[in-house]
């Protein structure tokens, strides 16, 4: 079996890196703040002292790490995995990242003789406990194929998109229809309220029919509770739309939707709530109507 | 067991009937073409020459009718249900009308010393044939109480929403976000195309994660087909969102997304697509884009 190092031990990383340690594959990690992985390591990870050292002693090396500028210094940075090359080492940054720099990475592997997979993922941390994942990767046919074994052990859903910035932009597309859900699910909620109707009413109703989404099911509790603990923060969903939106001007399409469920978010960031969960849209359209969302009892 | 009468054999009508037949209650039909009654009255139904003959026939009356119109032409028209009252009679509005229209029919039944609900549905004939249905009902408790058998036959999801004219306007809301969610889905689907994705890997990576939607589900290979064969027209869902953004107006709430919807269902309208699904509101941002979204093979 593949040797797997593993670098960003986070929310995400730490249940992928379980379930890889599950499938018996032998595994080194690399983590910012080392103490996070105390417990993948009792449980019989080995620890490297930097992305550089992963690297030599692995062959398959993934990335998860916060974002484009995270990805870049683990993997082309000072001791980062690129250091660390050798032959047969394979990349895979599983990473939300910019395509673009995706791509640039993807290049500057490409010239140390690596293949690299951009492989982000859709789920959060109790589907990646359980493996049930989506992943879309981009990259070269042959290096996702010989990756699924490894892919199949977090993921339920893989598809190879197409070349190096196919996964990370299919996120970003992805992401289009969850910020747009998401703003869709918090005018309903608002609407409710203010028409004298129990928006937790609304949350059941849309749990059957064609107007079933996730955003409801996973964000529709927290915004009636107004629990903006972050899963994925307004900071984060408006960097996404906003790459969406950059996207469709490169290829020329117009995303009406998108770009008001854009300018929400840019209005939740300018009043001091980048942190906050990005349900917490629904305080923008709140403030606008002049009310707050009541659970009637 | 109480004598149902029912009025209106569509698509939804006649699953709805069958469930009815096969829990063994007496039932008594009407439909304005009644050559479609032929199968229910093999399996057992009687059939009345006039919702005021069904009326007569009947302790609980239900009617699903195409529109507010129509719901108001059954009911309170001429040889309508209204005519045939007598004591211990109960309306039941399944159709999803207007709010208002709700409510004075409501005023109208009451007037007759007849109690009336608006019980609006989600789903489709499938989930109807099954007795899946989600049932919002707006009216008074203690006949929502009365009737609540007779909704557990058709639906899994039943919600005594509020007065007379809160089922409707849940149903409003209902397709708010379904419409929204519409839009988001084409919007995706056209970006991902003119970007050289596959638009078959967006259906099947949001099968999964938080971007999923009854919207990718129900209507996103049918807009990859470009198959607008009307199961919920571009007609119906303008008429929607532009009720529930009437209800915006009427109670002081800002509708971005919802209001961007509504424009491109006009759109489509003001194109001759009217009786298309509404998922062809993908052909107007197609042309935005002067694009065809394309399957690769």
């Amino acid at each position: 079996m593949e040797r797997i190092g593993f670098i960003g031990i986070g929310l995400m990383g730490s249940q992928m890196t379980r379930r890889i340690l599950e499938a018996q594959y032998p595994l080194t990690v690399w983590n910012r703040k080392k103490e996070k992985a105390g417990a993948l390591i009792s449980a019989g990870a080995k620890w490297a002292d930097s992305p550089k050292a992963v690297a030599q002693a692995s062959d398959v090396v993934i990335t998860m790490v916060t974002d484009s500028a995270a990805s870049e210094e683990v993997i082309c940075g000072e001791n980062g995995v690129l250091e660390g090359a050798h032959p047969g080492l394979t990349l895979i940054d599983m990473g939300s990242i910019a395509p673009e720099m995706s791509r640039s990475i993807a290049e500057r592997a490409r010239g140390k003789g690596i293949p690299m997979l951009d492989a982000p993922v859709t789920g959060n941390p109790k589907l990646a406990s359980e493996g049930k994942l989506g992943i879309m990767v981009g990259g070269p046919k042959e290096t996702f194929d010989a990756c699924l074994p490894i892919f199949e052990k977090m993921g339920v859903k893989i598809i190879h998109v197409g070349e190096n910035g196919k996964g990370t932009t299919l996120k970003l597309i992805n992401n289009l229809i969850m910020g747009v859900a998401i703003e869709a699910v918090a005018e309903a909620l608002v609407l409710a309220s203010k028409a004298g109707i129990d928006p937790q009413k609304v949350l059941e109703i849309t749990s059957v029919g064609g107007a079933r989404t996730g955003a409801m099911e996973t964000r529709g509790p927290r915004m009636i509770k107004h629990d903006f603990s972050p899963h994925f923060s307004i900071s984060n969903m408006h960097k996404d739309l906003s790459s969406a939106l950059k996207l469709a001007e490169e290829v020329g399409v117009s995303l009406p939707a998108a770009s008001i469920s854009r300018e929400i978010l840019r209005a939740a960031k300018s009043q001091g709530k980048a942190d906050l969960d990005s349900c917490s849209v629904i305080t923008v359209l709140e403030a606008l109507a002049n009310t707050t969302v009541q659970v009637k009892n």
